[in-house]
């Protein structure tokens, strides 16, 4: 092991360790922990910065690239190094601080509805990202900045790109299935004990793949996924007493951004490979969209789709007999895919699911470009939803203040959750053209030969490759948005018996 | 917050965070993750270690004590960075090798009950132990540099004069009992299913006071307690289906502990008084033995007397009543309270646990003198335990490899089992005197004023005044045998229907 693998190791070490400070917080601390567990995790956290900002790490990877010129992992570092030195060391020490007000105030805003408590906060997040943006650079707007934090390659005109196509597809075939009787779904919601629901999420999470050996499933308020090394990957889900879907698909979504988690190349391990260095994050996964279309594509692909539901209705029938027995398959796997315009991003459906992200985008590069006033936010949001939805966005708490993200200081990675939904299409495509078999192989709930094929193209090689390489090498083709519609169209015109 | 105040905060926090590794891989970790949890806890380590030793750290203290020569906090940190700046880089590397190592030989070893497989590993841990020794330096015996690690101010000739009454008296003691019918038991081994013994244990915690706020109970193979600041005090229990005393009477034994930590007082959050530098863990309680005097006075002096159980028989019962049809309060407190000479140092009641001990601390010190062979072990240790227990060690694994202690590199702890019993008698006799109305409260099962006692002259104290001063401050006395002569010898007769 050289010095800068060393370094790296160590410096992978510690973003490890924070994943775990922040699982345990978000999943075992006891209420009391909160005081103290904040500046552990600061602790840890300039710890990992100082020895990422070393003059002697950079020298490590600037000697190792002498001899070898294209050794990625080097060339990797250097420039996550070289950002994170752009950054002031006051700018970074302001985020860290108005990160924690800010969430605080958003928590007491959302408590009120009253997004007049957020906005001052609000509005030093948006100055503070922006000058966030300047210190990193861009060509053409300062959200590219930002973007490339989360999906590194990304732009405001590529996404301007993206989203149009999908506006107009989402937006016409929406009109066509409000039209449409709705499919019966009351059964989603009668009394399913939390212990049944949890004993059929873990099997379903194993049937895909998810390796308990290296894993398990806890309880959050928020359902995620978090890895300490592929060793030890990590997902949570939230429990309703009266709503089966919650759960369910739920734990199949996290399922998914495990499984691209634990098929990372174990030679990877602590490596520059299995950490976001510019952000911090001990993750293997090579951008946040990228991540996303494998939470996508297990969740929805696979987890919504009609084999999956013909195979597997029956075992969950068998675990609640009573509360299905006037259901068939057919009809779950329709209710599962009812469309119902909400007022809340994380309730949506499918096909009004990316309308929430694109208002949010939309504010979000306006922010930072100037183009609009914090205090505008509740108009133009309320406005949007009007428009795209139908709905009237009765408080704030169900409108403009429902997402956490912007008080947490993530600005520029909601567009990440369209695309992921963009790349998930476009890698299952690619593998059913390959895979002649997949579908029958599907149908037969064997789930390996696509979970082999997957971690082929994209797991094994964690942040070796970025996303655009995975999509040109798997696929043969960049970011591109027809085979998503193709799909959304398809799945909607069957269920909701429209004409192809 | 000064210079000082901020390094100590940060390494604090550090030693906060191994204690969370350490935690998670006890009670969550799944099996994969030992694979990559010891290189980060291998890094957490070292990064406090390097903050301690360096030079900016001992400067910061040692300008504080120029302004203020009292300033207790700053020198007790210079004490310690000098005691860990003595041990020679290579011995700590060393040591950190053949721990890893020599624990591995010891589970392989203790499944194969063959001493001889962990004989060259344990000849290396007292080599470099009496290396550690040299280094830290020592009046009279090796052995006193190592019993200072644990607890400060202990020696081999204060053991020596410690152990003698004591062994003299329960060997006397012993005899006396074993020739009088033992108590019925035979209850305590029937079926009491998890469920319930965790309820209940989880209530007896929080009786003494044991704050669910600041605390939670987990299991794991090894009961234990173990903190991430006063705010976040953990304790572990090990439940058995067939004996009820594994898990009620580890769970008041680990709830002592925590009542300890969770006493200190808020002001030395993240301080030195908050932790142990000199062995890289972060601990509120001042010394081992200290701290098992709480552990054994809540578990023993208030969980196996005659009032506890007068006073909560009743809701044992009443969560077991088929178990339990056939017994009233006067035969549960005898049979908790049956000596029974055992193997096995774990199992053994408040009488004979001390011998264990006592062999094992004559071994350790006549080790660490060069005065026994490593290979001599198996047949010291049987001896004495046919001599002292009358029974014959039928192999390793239930003789001299019991233990893990040994091969964690853990030479010198032994001894405060012995004396934490010693002084938990000493604060338990203070209290008494000082309580009038002590024996009625605990009679209607109130244990505020007691715990509110010992709060005062212990818990609140951290580690900012020494073993001896609590003694002595609480007691008026340094270490002293003979209350705690007095509680057993009182307990036993009483039990056993002996003459007194």
């Amino acid at each position: 092991m050289n010095e800068f693998q060393r370094r790296t190791g160590e410096i992978n070490d510690l973003l490890c360790v924070l994943n775990l400070l922040n699982w345990d917080a978000r999943t075992q601390m006891p209420p009391g922990g909160v005081k103290t567990r904040g500046q552990q995790m600061a602790t840890v956290t300039a710890l990992a910065l100082e020895r990422l900002l070393a003059p002697e790490y950079a020298a490590s990877a600037r000697a190792l690239l002498r001899g070898a010129p294209d050794d990625r992992a080097a060339a990797q570092a250097l420039e996550a190094t070289s950002a994170l030195g752009r950054v002031p060391e006051q700018l970074n020490r302001d985020l860290a601080v108005l990160r924690s007000e800010a969430q605080e105030a958003w928590v007491q805003a959302k408590a009120a509805s009253n997004f007049a408590l957020f906005a001052p906060y609000l509005r030093r997040m948006v100055n503070l990202n922006r000058q966030l943006a300047d210190a990193l650079g861009y060509q053409d707007h300062p959200y590219d900045a930002l973007l490339n934090l989360y999906e590194p390659g990304l732009t405001s005109a590529g996404l301007r790109g993206l989203f149009a196509p999908l506006r107009e597809h989402h937006v016409g075939l929406l009109r066509e299935v409000m039209a449409r009787p709705a499919p019966r779904s009351d059964f989603l919601r009668r009394p399913y004990p939390v212990q049944g629901q949890k004993a059929y999420c873990l099997k379903a999470a194993q049937r895909f793949g998810y390796d308990l050996e290296r894993g398990r499933l806890d309880v959050s308020a928020h359902p995620f996924e978090i890895s300490f090394t592929r060793q030890d990957v990590r997902i949570t889900t939230r429990f309703q007493e009266n709503f089966l879907n919650g759960a369910l698909f739920g734990t199949l979504h996290e399922t998914g951004h495990a499984l691209y988690e634990q098929g990372i190349d174990p030679a990877y391990t602590r490596s520059v490979f299995a950490s976001d260095l510019t952000g911090l994050y001990a993750v293997g996964g090579t951008s946040y969209g990228t991540h996303e279309s494998q939470s996508r594509l297990w969740e929805n692909r696979i987890g919504r789709s009609r084999a999956y539901w013909e195979a597997h209705f029956g075992d969950l029938q068998a675990q609640f007999p009573e509360q299905l027995a006037d259901v068939n398959a057919q009809d779950f796997y329709r209710a599962v895919n009812e469309v119902r315009p909400s007022l809340i991003r994380v309730e949506a459906d499918e096909l009004t699911y990316d309308l929430h992200i694109m208002l949010r985008v939309d504010i979000e590069r306006d922010l930072i470009a100037g183009e609009l006033d914090v205090d505008d936010l509740p108009e133009v949001w309320n406005g949007r939803i009007q428009q795209d939805l139908g709905l009237s966005v009765p408080d704030d708490a169900r409108g403009v203040l429902q997402d956490i993200h912007w008080s947490t200081g993530l600005i520029g990675s909601f567009p990440t959750y369209t695309v992921g939904n963009v790349m998930a299409s476009q890698f299952y495509e690619a593998a059913r053209r390959e895979l002649p078999e997949l579908e029958s192989q599907l149908e037969q709930a064997d789930y390996r030969p696509l979970l082999d094929w997957l971690t082929r193209h994209i797991y094994h090689h964690g942040r070796s490759r970025s996303a655009h390489e995975l999509l040109m090498d798997a696929t043969g083709r960049s970011l591109d948005p027809q085979p998503y519609l193709t799909y959304l169209s398809g799945k909607y015109r069957e269920v909701y018996g429209l004409p192809g």
